[in-house]
């Protein structure tokens, strides 16, 4: 006898945490603009909504997952939109990924309407969204997450109340920053120490185990480019997109940020050389092109 | 009833690996420059040497810990040096970062005159020399290292074999490079965060959490920057050094590192503020003045 | 027997423009925010206005010259602004520099009341303005170009046709990053080479003749840091805002410019080391600050 | 009635320089290890020699102009080099690209030998050569410059004494990494304006007359990107070469440098994309490309 509950979106992420909340016993109105994502929920307990504003209408929590900002300002705000319907004191938690700006003229825009908002952005990607392992990182009232922690809980192992509105998505900005960095200068340093002469996987083992040490060396690159792996987690251009919101942040800011601007800059160039759609490993790819180079051997790339 | 080893190089690195080896009962005969630094270890039970063919006589097994790559070849091959001495069999172990050209110039010389040599730079540096929890990256002869292992054990908990030669410093380079990046990564996106209104170690947290996490996040900033503890365990004019070495071996192998490019860039203009005696953690504190702001709120600082 | 002008912003640049038309025999209405700067107008035979409804009541064509887009964006349309007063087939030229956003804006909002609008940024400075000898880049319709082309020959001896709304502001910031580029490599080269022992003026003089000359290393350069003379011409934080204003517009179209964003980064980091108020070329000095030298002997620099 | 000359290397600037000495008149002994290259020029009166100890026997004077410094070392200190048959009182000029330390080196074992050394690196290329108006930037001696004037005046129309052994080489690395930096800097921003809707000719023109107006833009470009003629002029390989010879040199005096440094590293990475043999302009291509843009219409990159 779960909550009644909202979801809009039904794409990669959004479509795993759907099928969490329905297992869990909640009642789940879904609405996407693809109907046949939308279908697939049905099939499995979910009811459909046409609009934004009609899944809102009961709903006691509404959540989103969708691509962009805009989108998320448009579902929220716009014609047929959650706050056309939504009652005083429902709760909206935008999941997506955003810029701290938006999150704040959204939550403003709820809470004139007498809604209570989130932002809500997440980490560890589709296998985190699948087992209900994900990283949530909350801006928002602490009131208003505890009442909603029990929903959450579904679908993350690990909620952090970051701070106030907007500060969920600062959070995660910087998340994604960092892993970026991480991943070209692992891009950089392994074709240099490949090239030198190291064998890959034991100069892996030595990174893993030193000071160079990072998330994306120990958990994302065996999975992917260490087991030739091309399958795509995390696409390289929704990380440049993700980096650049990053760097408008910064420079609104006025700070100083060369290595942020160095990958944010070679991200772009790869995007440019056919790059985007691939997963943001794809960046030591690039490395290895313009090295003329392979990390692994053909051989072991087949076994894998 | 241990071995009789030479110890060349009594500093903040070598005088803590030689007190582990008397301590663990081998016979150790040292030398230094610094005259004192060997006093010290005499009254611990060293023996000490004026040269370092003097304390290479009748060493089985040499070990150096020393500053720059120009000492070590000046150590091993110079006047009054090493192989003056040093019989056939001798194995060297050279424990200095240098880079892998000079590495693979003293092993030919040692070859010439029968010695073994390895390059076996470390990681995880005064903490790990001091508990013997180092990680030791060794290039050379598989079986000479598996001679020397049970000598290396007292000082280090992770002994890799790298590959031939020189690979020990190649892979050295490659995690302090990684290192170098990842500070300063963290010293950029850190600022912007917490600029942003987002609380420091909430933000930590998060991030050691992430994606976007690694060991300079997890294991050195709590312990330096998070605690305003401004002591240097690894000064930035060192880690300055070797960037540069890895930069060097990057460019006369053609390859493109432009992340590194901007960090070691970075790291040379920090030192040109003066920020070179300092831990190489500092690089954080160059971004908070070039933001005019405080990671920690001075109460917080005080407290730590 | 000129034209009936008004001209709005008596700065630096818009006093001196000012002086000049009054010199050609305009009549000119004067409006700044410092009534100081109006008066010394006026008593050179120019009318003070109240504001800039007032300023553009009676006038063909009217001036702006103001230091930031959301100025001009209010001068122009907000309360009191030259839209509440200009009659229709007024044109409004806006000599200020902007986002090309902004100019676009801006003049959607004159053709929507009859007006003409044209941006007209510059080049050359205080002493272009001075002098009549500034480079005027205008976008907007060529035709009313042409109908206020006596008016800007007496600011200007170089008025381009770029193109439509914006592009003058385009090319302005296309100029500007060219000429913070220019500067910054001269900082980064004339340390290099000075440091190797060349004399500052021989090296000067070699590069003036040679493949790498500018326009910045013969006649800026000569005249400031060549000279010892620190004067402020164009501040450096006035140079950081375009070139960040160029990088906006880049970013926005999706393009790579690794170079323009490492000298956007220097900029900032030297404006955080407080050379924002003094002369562009102050990036030179910065690079010698970091190099720990001079590029002039104090005794030359004394004599200058 | 000219002096006896000797003329080491016969490629495309040697040759045009040979051209020139013997058209007013010298006595010329070529030697190249390209043998059609030597005949060439014998058929237009030149002597051929088989080594530089040949060439130089009976020489007043031995002008180089070679590919590497490592050649140039060899062909002077090298088995059957010019040191083995140059009569004390010989001068010799090197004409290549180098890095001052070889410079250096040369000299002194010149000098040890009772040899004169200049090292007179030259800058505007092919057309220069064939004209006689290259610029020379000579180190070394002033009064053996003086003696060679005459000489040299028949190659250049600008020879600028720069100051001791290697200092021409210093001058000459200044020069080619600002055009580099000017050259990768118009890419980016004339790539950016054209994008923004400004026309290329119109962009170039305001360019030109304005602060961020260089060499490379009003003298290189109109007459290879901007007509369309992909014409190899300066190889972008060898100016990645130089670039980097400058890079080290100021990484041996430990210079910060970050915007040369960025221009190194995206030099790099055109190479490693395939433009290496084009002209160095070329970098604006690659810029072109990541952009999916041409900044020239066909038809305009037709008609020219």
């Amino acid at each position: 006898m779960g909550s009644r509950l909202a979801f809009i979106g039904a794409g990669k992420m959004g479509g795993r945490m759907s099928r969490r909340l329905l297992a869990a016993g909640h009642r789940l109105v879904v609405h996407d603009t693809d109907r046949q994502l939308v279908e697939a929920l049905v099939a499995e307990g979910a009811l459909a909504a046409g609009s934004p504003a009609e899944a809102a209408r009961d709903a006691e929590l509404v959540i989103l997952s969708l691509p962009t900002p805009a989108i998320v300002e448009a579902v929220i705000a716009g014609e047929d939109g959650v706050l056309q319907t939504a009652q005083p004191g429902t709760t909206v938690i935008d999941m997506s990924t955003a810029d701290p700006g938006t999150a704040q003229r959204v939550e403003a825009a709820c809470r004139a309407a007498g809604v209570n908002f989130l932002d809500a952005p997440v980490s560890r990607g589709v296998a985190g969204a699948e087992q209900g392992t994900l990283l949530i990182m909350v801006g928002g009232d602490a009131e208003v997450l505890e009442a909603a922690r029990p929903v959450l809980s579904v679908l993350g192992s690990e909620i952090i109340h970051v701070g106030g509105p907007g500060s969920g998505q600062v959070a995660k900005l910087c998340n994604n920053m960092l892993a970026a960095i991480n991943m070209q200068a692992l891009g950089e340093v392994l074709v240099t120490g490949v090239k030198a002469g190291v064998d890959l996987r034991v100069l892996a083992g030595v990174l893993t185990a030193g000071t160079g040490g990072s998330w994306v060396l120990s958990n994302h690159l065996p999975a992917t480019v260490f087991a030739g792996d091309e399958g795509t987690r995390f696409a390289l251009e929704l990380m440049h997109k993700d980096v650049w919101l990053f760097m408008r942040s910064a420079e609104e800011q006025g700070l100083s940020t060369p290595l942020a601007a160095t990958a944010a800059q070679t991200l772009r160039m790869a995007k440019g050389e056919g790059y985007g759609p691939r997963d943001y490993s794809a960046i030591i790819n690039y490395f290895e092109r313009l090295a003329g180079m392979r990390l692994l051997p053909n051989k072991v790339a087949e076994e894998a």
